[in-house]
């Protein structure tokens, strides 16, 4: 990882500080785990329901977020009531392996 | 990672969010990075000044941070003006291929 982090840059310039932004927050990877792990496509309640203790509007905030990453793809169909369902992405598909590392690393070394 | 994410649970008591708790912040990875990456040891004014902006405060908290953590050892020598040094633990360097993993792909994955 020769080139991770120079001298003076900031981390959201280097290349894990831009991988860690993806994943950051409380419930980022929660929700790629439960896309992965699961059900290949949710819906947004079943989401919800999934996580639990989130609001309706941090879930929303937190996937259109990860909607703009490209992590996740979102589909509407247009129908009454409105039906939206959430896969990941090729992309998000590829953040697997280090979540998956992350959570061995996690589960071997709790102190 | 059958037992990353159970449902209703928080994200510091999955796997994946205490590894993450342990490697977030602006400046952590950053550190682990240098002390693996360019000395197996350095002095305290050696990363500060290879991290660049960073405070004497927001460094000095970090490093105990990340010592209570037991990422990094950190060794005093009793002499006039004080040494200090600092080094990765064996815990500590085993988070080094997670780093390398995210280094990658966000290296290959930018949008």
């Amino acid at each position: 990882m020769e080139t991770c982090a120079p001298p003076q840059i900031d981390l959201e310039q280097t290349d894990f500080g831009y991988t860690l932004s993806l994943i950051n927050g409380k419930y980022k990877m929660i929700i790629m785990y439960w896309l992965y792990q699961h059900k290949s496509i949710m819906r947004f309640n079943e989401l919800k329901r999934s996580i639990g203790n989130i609001s309706f509007k941090t879930l929303s905030l937190t996937l259109k977020e990860m909607e703009k990453d490209q992590l996740i793809v979102r589909k509407e169909y247009p129908q009454i009531p409105p039906k939206v369902e959430y896969s990941l992405s090729e992309r998000g598909l590829s953040l697997i392996p280090l979540l998956d590392m992350m959570c061995q690393w996690g589960s071997s070394n709790r102190l």
